[in-house]
């Protein structure tokens, strides 16, 4: 059971960490932000939440830089990039106690496993969030669109306290749904993130405006899907056509939207080309499913956004656009 | 039998219209360049060839803007861009009697077929040339590979003047070669234009160093390869896999080369899109050799290369560089 009044962190308060830590926050939450490049901004002048229907302003924010000064929660949301899931179990572990539930909200595949190398399995829950979010600035997340967020098991099947889960989002605001297989939720996710997240980048850099208003890039996003689509029913799962075409329909509906691995492409940061493109990818050919559209993506993404100097502060020195 | 100063016609006197025409009139053959955009300066300043081993002017140069100007000719050298195609006709057709030979040099498929519609078949040759060229200002080309030039009929076999012709472009001082197979040397030819003349507008717009440097478009490059291989294969052409490979370390024994595709992308001219990627594309599926590579690079060049305003002067006015 959660408490009333559950002790959240937050590691990784970014666009989608802070967002949901505001909003669970001004739910009531007792919620901790994990902040690193952030941490003075965010202190000085608090996280603030700009959305179509409303604004707010989160202020005191209770902001840490080491996980030890926030100790084990009820709630870890982890929401990181994935390209620093090196640096997971320094960050993560020491909020960690038996009783705590771990919440990855990470883009693409592996983010769930990788916390699984030190938290133990039932205490792991994924959250796919269909969401537009940037952090424009430092403290400064604009929504363009709320969309929904799946919240199912990493391993194991439904338990109560995962549904408590939801709710606690749900109470926060925010369309929550109990996903019955993360996995199913995650390829669904990839429907949408690696044509557009793939195609922004490749196309040098642009909204997805310019994906669907051309006819080429869209039939490619097209043929990305189905790939997308054939490797989750080699593992189990599903997904309609309709479901390809309604994403389609709906970035057709957004407007100029910037994918965040392509802000972070053309901000020479590392982009996550592992867990949205390299591992699903591996999945899909572990299963004997041709992808070459996507192995043609993914390499083209590889030779574009070269790997971070050793710096460990994931931006690239070497990185120059072209 | 061609003339001992065989009367011949440039149509096209960009990069490799201008340079075989310079070496052909400087070996005695009387040349006549159709020009456009550089009539006033090479008729002020003549052609410039610079080589690695020598550099050399033509001065002055039989320069027209009209092909009824020039009149029919033993030999027309086709080296317009392919994406001006349909223009061919209007500027071809004067030049063309019952004794000349048309000899295309230009990129891709569907350019012999193309001088077909107009020309009897009997009458066509064609020629790939891998050299690398680069008109670099109105009337200067820079040659930083002289390389070779096949030429082969295209329709039926060995004619006696087609040898003529590749006599004559030795006399010029080219290595110069009869092709038994015109549509081998179009596919081998492809084996390095369609991954260098395309990842390399992919990549952003980058040399061919950024390709070969890069473990990850070089892989790329090497599995597009493998899919024209079994495109020609399926068309009755065996290309082993050794050339494949020598494609890669030629390229990377050569400099940062621009090869005039991704020239044209960054310039926001038109792309020969179609008959370097789009018209092999549509032969290999023709004989059920699935390509889904290429396939891939396609949509996303026409995506990245719209079409060009109906101005008819083959620049894009809607072109934006990301």
């Amino acid at each position: 059971m959660l408490a009333d009044k559950p002790r959240v962190a937050i590691v990784g308060a970014g666009a989608i960490g802070g967002y949901y830590g505001c909003l669970l926050a001004r739910a009531g939450c007792d919620v901790h932000f994990l902040l690193r490049g952030d941490y003075d901004a965010v202190m000085q002048r608090g996280f603030t939440v700009r959305r179509p229907d409303e604004s707010f302003t989160l202020y005191p924010v209770q902001g840490y830089q080491n996980p030890q000064d926030i100790g084990p929660c009820d709630l870890v949301i982890v929401a990181l990039k994935s390209t620093a899931n090196r640096h997971l179990h320094k960050l993560v572990a020491p909020l960690v106690g038996g009783h705590t539930l771990v919440l990855t909200l990470q883009n693409g595949m592996g983010n769930a496993e990788a916390l699984a190398e030190f938290v133990p399995a039932v205490q792991i829950l994924g959250g796919l969030c269909f969401v537009c979010l940037n952090r424009v600035e430092p403290g400064v997340i604009e929504c363009y669109m709320p969309g929904r967020i799946f919240i199912g098991e990493f391993m194991g099947s439904y338990r109560q306290r995962t549904i408590e889960v939801v709710e606690l989002f749900e109470r926060a605001g925010v369309q929550a749904y109990f996903s019955r297989s993360l996995d199913e939720s995650l390829w669904r996710k990839l429907v949408w993130n690696i044509p557009f997240n793939g195609l922004t980048i490749a196309a040098g850099g642009v909204a997805t405006d310019r994906i669907v208003q051309s006819e080429h890039f869209t039939q490619l996003a097209r043929l990305l899907m189905r790939e997308v689509q054939a490797a989750a029913r080699a593992h189990g799962h599903y997904i309609p056509d309709d479901f390809l075409e309604s994403q389609i329909e709906e970035t057709r509906a957004m407007d100029a939207y910037k994918p965040s691995s392509m802000l972070d492409y053309v901000a020479g940061r590392e982009v996550e080309v592992e867990s949205i493109f390299g591992e699903p990818l591996r999945r899909g050919m572990s299963k004997s499913v041709v992808m070459p559209r996507l192995e043609t993506l993914y390499y083209l993404l590889k030779g574009l956004c070269p790997p971070p100097a050793k710096d460990g502060h994931g931006k690239s020195k070497h990185r120059k656009k072209a």
